[in-house]
């Protein structure tokens, strides 16, 4: 252990840190959240693992839990599982990096140390236009049949969906979102190379082809009952809205759409017959300051009109010539008229059909592309002399 | 015909007058509360067959349409209807009356000119804590349901349960009640000596037997679209709150739940499957400012607390002994301590079982009795020193 005056403190080493911080600190530690904001991530791994004690002092945690703090210390080897997750095919981003997604910053102290990704598309640009669909995971064949139409209807319209990966309810709004070629991420509670639940193995490695797999946990970490409820605090941080479906009385779906109205997002529920229990929580939320909705066209009207209402959120405006080289290839490829699949679209880029499905989504978020049904089409805007042109209408951050 | 000044112009005359004016006038017609707040109702029926051009002036209405008044007017026979009415057990109360609900006042110029009534129970007295129950007339299983326990819990909590006694949600609603012994009112857009719908003959007779049938229209009048439409601002107006049970879009229900809103009164709804084109209306109207309810407790809960913010509608207290004669001796039938049931009140007070029903439900209004279960009791109170006693918490009009 060195002195702190000869610690490392440049960016690499304090994502090391937070990397190892993960698999130290539990997700949504406040506390930790503290001392990372006081001290760095270095800093605070070097207190961690400090034999001596008069310099190990981190202020306010009981001496016990830092006491299994320490004990996870010293175990953790971040390099090790940077590597792992980049040979995988995966990445680790942290508040600071381009990827990082600003929304996430209204958690405060309870903000993730960092976030384990797979998948291609970038996070940021995703989470601009993206909806949470939550719900019971012992849902009814109704509940899935309004997550699967629901997400299949935000997709068709360009909007992220974002869910949990369960069973019931999450499971049915990720598949509808990838049975119309859309766009849809999985906030989990254990890590992103992880199984859980067992059965949704296909599913996650749909996700992780088509779309996004999003983890506060390192590799290899298993999830527990805190964990889900704390899981559910990104999901709603991430989106600019929660859709519940189905979902009784204190089930963890109301926890993901009641963070979501504390943090200013949009809580939206969708009724079900008075008489089924499995609506009743939804019911309960719809009493409150809830939106009732029925379908994706209502969603998308709500969190639309938010984000219209909150342009400082997506941050200044992105020219059509800092696009990333791979975004500006498909861009190109896009007809000056009319529109076209993303299959066509590959080919005339000359790239993979994953690869450009991922980069119309981000071209969608910045306003380049529209979708029109399973087709695509540069956005039409009327500029200021009032011609129609392929100019973006909006930009991003 | 006789001249102005020659004009009976007594409380008998002026009663005649507007029994004839519910023949001659639409139900609504705002020009026509306009007259009769001008000339009251003599002179306007005296101008409306007067041969005299110079004397029959009656200002707003275009020429045709006084022309069709006029006709009506000549052959209205108010003593005879008056006297069918009667004949029949019925009765006609107009402004003034013991018996007129003053919530129809908020109706302003289109307030009734008076209402036609069939059944024991005092009108004003019930209207005081009633709650309509309206709905689609196509209705599904699942709206039958919701409707009929909605209205049986409803009654059960000593509410009237007012609705249309249309086919679908509204006679679930009225048989709901009757099914627990309850009260319930039904607004007919017609004569409330007619049977409509023709499949509801039976229904209807039992309301008149243990309830209220209410109309505007006289004695033999049919009802037409114009009428039902108009009948809703009635059912709006005299109930605390109206709640949908399964509505499309553009269905009448909701003009009556929108009356009920623009009147101040609380508009609600019961949620159904999004799948659901019968609960379309419904969601639209829970997307405005209606209240989603699954049950008769949150209905109560929620129109309950409305009349407690609202005390000065009810009026000044009644004392105990201001009661009728006939309620005075309901309420001395109860025993001093424990619940008893209708029919044993009945047998103690001497008294039928309908008639008993409709006192105990005016004393429920009144404060002086509670109703637990199948069973009635004395409203068990505390008063200043803290004592539980039998006496009226809360007094009526």
């Amino acid at each position: 252990m060195s002195g702190q005056a000869a610690e490392d403190r440049s960016p690499r080493a304090e994502r090391a840190a937070r990397a190892a911080l993960t698999r130290v600190l539990e997700p949504g530690d406040e506390q930790g959240g503290r001392w990372l904001r006081e001290f760095g991530a270095v800093e605070v791994m070097r207190r961690l693992r400090c034999p001596r004690s008069d310099e190990r002092a981190l202020p306010g945690a009981r001496e016990s839990r830092l006491e299994g703090y320490r004990a996870r210390a010293a175990v953790a080897d971040p390099e090790a599982d940077l590597a792992a997750m980049t040979a995988a095919g995966g990445r680790f981003v942290v508040p600071g990096d381009a990827e990082w997604p600003r929304q996430l910053e209204d958690l405060g102290d309870a903000r993730p140390i960092g976030l384990w990704l797979r998948g291609r598309p970038n996070l940021r640009i995703w989470a601009l236009r993206s909806v949470a669909l939550v719900g019971a995971r012992a849902c009814t064949s109704y509940g899935a049949h309004m997550a699967t139409t629901m997400a299949a209807g935000l997709a068709e319209r360009g909007w992220v969906v974002v869910s949990g990966a369960a069973y019931g309810v999450d499971g049915s709004a990720h598949r509808g979102a990838l049975a119309v070629g859309g766009a849809t991420a999985a906030v989990l509670a254990c890590g992103v190379d992880c199984v859980y639940p067992r059965g949704h193995g296909g599913l996650l490695r749909r996700i992780a082809e088509q779309g996004l797999i999003i983890g506060e946990l390192p590799p290899g970490a298993h999830p527990t009952p805190s964990r889900f409820v704390l899981r559910n605090r990104v999901i709603a941080a991430l989106t600019r809205g929660t859709v519940v479906v189905e979902a009784r009385y204190r089930s963890g779906s109301l926890v993901t759409a009641r963070a979501a109205q504390r943090l200013g997002r949009l809580a939206m529920g969708v009724p079900g017959p008075a008489t089924s229990g499995l609506s009743g929580g939804v019911h309960e939320l719809l009493r409150g300051e809830a939106s009732l909705v029925t379908d994706a066209a209502e969603v998308v009207e709500l969190v639309g009109d938010m984000g219209e209402l909150a342009p400082p959120r997506t941050g200044p405006v992105l020219a059509r010539d800092l696009l990333t080289p791979d975004a500006a290839r498909v861009l190109e490829a896009l007809p000056g008229r009319g529109t076209v699949t993303a299959e066509e679209t590959a080919l005339r880029a000359g790239t993979g059909i994953d690869e450009v499905i991922c980069r119309l989504y981000e071209l969608h978020s910045l306003g380049f592309v529209e979708r029109q049904g399973d087709e695509w089409q540069l956005a039409l805007v009327q500029d200021d002399c009032g011609q129609r042109t392929g100019n973006p209408r909006r930009g991003g951050p």
